[in-house]
């Protein structure tokens, strides 16, 4: 069955920052929770805070030197001064970087003003704008004299994946500041795409999922239902074999199966999750039950079966794909840094949607331990793939050079396909976006950060509150009731999945609550807390048996952050491979580390690794080893690391 | 330092069948062991010799069908009828496969007359000599208007691998027959790489080693030294960075490091063979000690570090590439049927250089366990990669289409990259060449089938002995001693590392024989039987600790044959993963099949698999489960299978 548009609700937003939608990167208009913006929810410190002062600060400038060093804000000069396909440089996706930049700084601009990132922005819109031409389309890859035909490679081309991310930047943008020439070059984009691949038109989808999402945003802006239809077009389309079957098979785009009758997320996994998010996206406004039920169950099962203990998605080199289920190596593990964000993307679309506490359970731990591991402290260096388990040192990359996007153990400057800096950015920079949401009753928070917010609920009624917290450093975190609201209302507070003990306070009152949220409705009055406190404490975490690669191993989750051992903290130890975790002593915190007791084994070599009697058990008292967060390896320079401990 | 040419001994054989080199796919002019050719050495009976008939009588046809039908030998009529580009089919290595035929067609033609299959040979040849440009120059892929210049693409354009494998074929044939039309072509195309890549030539290696051997082959046929000459040029070019680093690094085509500077075999495991196999045919021919020290402890240290129980070397998927050291997965092992090629290639060089029998371990394990594996009984589907770990039920590969290359878990009957069927059929064809060799003292056996060996030691001892063996369904192997030989002499019988209580029998005394070889002197007289006795009852074996992949898993292996679990032969099961093997009880055979006992554990899914707890370790008294030979796994159909079993 396709979706009936006509059930669609009328879109309630005007081409306004300060309407509803105001700063938000998704914003339905329907769904058990109303998403708020980066202009109601501010992080004022704390882990997020810190790395969104970086990504202002340091990355957004790293990466626009890039662009412009590598030429692919150049391909945009070069297609106005008619120099094309002669001076073009870069892979096809290459302009999609440019939009992703231009996104991340339009979150920037509406988090807070900056008139001299705001003349950067305003002048790469000009330069992109110049490219366009005159029926819409735009693309420095294709089309031109010398150059492949427009829309003659669906597969690989990624002229619509260019366009989804254009329309998203003018998203972004319509969004914390209004009207703009970017908007009106997106408008002009999103217009001809329609007129080209309309049900009249072209029947054919791109081989990288992203326009979709960005087509029902830009309709959610705009109030143009032909982006809708356009966008249920496209998901529709795919999965009868209209892309050819070329190198890595058709489920490799998603290409395989409808999406209605898919059970599992499979293929590419950057390609899989944001088929995913617009597949949410379309069920959202045309009140689809039956689709947003699809996407919801292969959230499910790829959680359950498919996903790393950090949040990471795929664990193919190849094809940047799932593998089966199960199949989760932790070296060379893939969990590219973009699937990362695309699992966000999803969570918080069904987080919207259908308003279970549990998809901030995701949200969370793939921020953590996947989009925040990819940049350096100093945010101008980048993993593109995130291993659990680094076997040998690894070479420090050049920073004058770009690097192989899946080559290095050590984060690089930029890739030859450089798609994670951009999306680190434009994640970090909208992250108050995924902090909370509101519904009829009231409040919900899902993430813990130090936030100011000020919005109102649906009704009307205006909510303050400030989060205070040293989350996840500590558990406690406490929620300051700051204006008056006339009354009752509900503050519904998250408790992930691993909080088996966590205890909420209102008043002197205490109550253990289980995961999921703990909720409480009163009238609230100005200097009101409610105090929640999470285990935080570090604890042991065993695989699933069918996960073959982990066999007789332990890792170490404290909280939302999953810990590794890293040799620059186990001097004593030649090898970290050569420890053996102790998991009859719980691991615990010693002087601000967790550490935990390990003997360490003789490993010797012989000619042939495979022996006629099994290795005997490590014995010994053993020591205490020092971990560390996970996103924090390789801070200090070539190392190696392991996530998954053998046991002793 | 470059090999000292100088020092190279006269070549002693010249260009005829009848010399100490015929029916050798190797040669060498000194060394330890002299080989004995499929001229002087007929399997007569057992696995090998079904293996030669099936590769006799339909491998063959089948190649030379799918080479007509695919239009690869139709390049080369397109060539001569001026229809090149236009109607150029395949990859850019395609010719390689007609070679590959040419040399599997000229072994089973040394092997037994066949009057249709010599007109089949000589009727190949006539299409390929007809191609060949007046300067010796022969591809179908580059050269003429439209397409490529000649050499323009030497990382990926193949076309010295192709003259490589075109060599080897000629070789074969001058080996089994004399002088031909394909040892003039492949003269001819010799001439011309040496006169284009000669001192004064483009200073360019192959990315594909292949080459190398060939050259150093065409010399010991020949005689002539250039060719010699060239090869060790294009051995000592690579590794200094003298091609263009393309996707996956330098050290996928082994130009990182100098040849001599290496220590291990690195990057893509085919060519990393074939590289390590020429290194060693080059050292021999100029008695460099240096350069056979470096490939002996490559081997040494990929043996202890990088091959899989079966042999298998090569782990990844994305470039067919050794993993780092322990790196050995065994769901999506890649273990390329080629490399297994490669090894036995490597392997046999070696043993003939410095006479190490534990060679023949390699060449026995890589033989049983990835070529065997690699073909169907029918001879008619191959796997291209051999998993170790199968946890879904594949698909039947249409018999009609051309597979992806490593997509399918069932064997299929033609690749879009089909170098392992006709890599296969050439290895099949001259298998009689691996069993035995001689020295001044005597003869050497190597592996153990039912064989006529008749041939002469150096000095003109003739030499006849019969094996008779069921191996490696029994253990037992007696050699005859068929011919009168003046003089004692010496038997020697390879003793696998696997073997430890062999006992080996002449004339009623008996004595007991560690791993290496039984060696026995005497004055033989015909009827003369030695009885060695291995033993080939099934054993458990476990993996070194650093293989992370296979921990707490043990393998099965009886004799040379590594076993499996398969589904099929467990129906009482639904899953094999949920098999937990009980090692308190040594595997046994029962009725014609090796059992060990095992209990299934129930396996429950989970929102999340990772847990705050470990798995309750299985119980129950478990029930004995068939396993097979791995080589024989998916014969009947879609199935899941283990190599690496869970221990209970």
């Amino acid at each position: 069955m396709t979706a009936d548009l006509t059930a669609a609700p009328k879109n309630p937003w005007a081409l306004s920052p300060a309407g509803a939608a105001a700063g938000c990167p998704v914003a339905p208009s329907s769904g058990r929770l109303r998403p708020l913006g980066v202009t109601d929810v501010h992080i004022t410190g704390g882990f997020w805070a810190r790395r969104q002062q970086v990504n202002a600060d340091a990355t957004l400038a790293h990466i626009e030197y890039w662009l412009e060093r590598e030429g692919w804000l150049g391909n945009f000069d070069a297609s106005r001064e008619g120099r094309l396909p002669r001076d073009r440089r870069g892979r096809e996706f290459s302009d999609s970087e440019v939009y992703k930049l231009l996104e991340a700084m339009s979150w920037e601009l509406g988090r807070r003003p900056d008139p001299a990132l705001e003349d950067r922005f305003a002048a790469i819109v000009a330069r992109v704008a110049a490219a366009q031409e005159r029926d819409g389309y735009l693309n420095t890859n294709f089309g031109r004299p010398g150059q492949a035909p427009r829309y003659s490679d669906l597969e690989w081309g990624h002229e619509l994946y260019c366009y989804g991310h254009l329309i998203q930047a003018a998203v972004a943008r319509a969004r914390t500041h209004g009207d703009d020439p970017l908007v009106a070059v997106a408008r002009r984009a999103a217009d001809h795409v329609c007129d080209t691949f309309g049900p009249e038109g072209i029947p054919g989808v791109c081989g990288h999922p992203e326009i979709e999402s960005a087509l029902v945003e830009l309709f959610r802006v705009t109030g143009e239902r032909r982006y809708l239809e356009q966008a249920s077009l496209f998901l529709e389309r795919r999965g009868h074999h209209v892309l050819e079957d070329v190198e890595f098979g058709r489920s490799y785009f998603q290409d395989d199966v409808p999406i209605r009758a898919a059970t599992v997320l499979r293929g590419h996994a950057v390609r899989a999750t944001y088929l995913a998010a617009g597949g949410v996206d379309i069920a959202t406004e045309t009140d689809d039950g039956e689709l947003l039920g699809s996407v919801s169950r292969q959230l499910r099962n790829t959680l359950a079966r498919r996903t790393y203990l950090t949040g990471g998605m795929g664990s193919r080199h190849q094809d940047e794909a799932f593998g089966e289920d199960f199949v989760l190596p932790p070296d060379r593990s893939y969990s590219e840094t973009c699937a990362g964000v695309g699992a966000v993307m999803v969570g918080w679309r069904l987080l919207l949607a259908d308003g279970d506490p549990s998809r901030g359970d995701l949200i969370e731990r793939a921020l953590y331990n996947v989009v925040a591991t990819s940049p350096s402290p100093s945010g101008t260096a980048f993993y593109y793939t995130n291993t659990l388990h680094q076997r040998e040192l690894g070479t420090v990359p050049d920073v004058g050079r770009v690097s192989p996007r899946a080559a290095s153990s050590l984060r690089a400057p930029w890739f030859n396909v450089s798609c994670c800096p951009t999306n680190v950015a434009r994640t970090f920079a909208s992250l108050g976006a995924y902090v909370a949401t509101v519904d009829d009753d009231g409040l919900q928070i899902h993430q813990y950060a130090p936030v100011h917010i000020r919005t109102q609920l649906p009704d009307g009624r205006p909510i303050a509150v400030d989060v205070e917290t040293d989350y996840p450093h500590s558990g406690v975190v406490e929620v300051h009731v700051r204006g008056e609201t006339s009354a009752r209302w509900t503050l519904s507070l998250r408790v992930p999945s691993w909080a088996r003990q966590a205890t909420v306070e209102v008043d002197g009152e205490v109550w253990t609550v289980g995961p999921g949220a703990a909720v409480i409705s009163r009238e609230f009055i100005p200097g009101d807390i409610v105090r929640l406190e999470l285990p935080v404490h570090p604890v042991f975490v065993w695989p699933d048996p069918r996960i073959d690669a982990v066999r007789g191993c332990v890792a170490v989750q404290r909280g939302p952050e999953v810990l590794c051992v890293e040799s620059v903290d186990v001097p004593e130890v030649d090898h970290v491979d050569r420890l053996r975790v102790d998991t009859s002593v719980q691991p615990t915190e010693r002087d601000g580390h967790v550490v935990v007791r390990a003997v360490t084994v003789d490993l010797h070599d012989d000619d042939w690794p495979y022996r006629d009697r099994e290795e005997p058990a490590a014995g010994g008292a053993g020591a205490e080893i020092r971990l560390r967060p996970y996103r924090d390896w390789a801070n200090n320079g070539p190392s190696t690391m392991r996530v998954w401990m053998p046991t002793a």
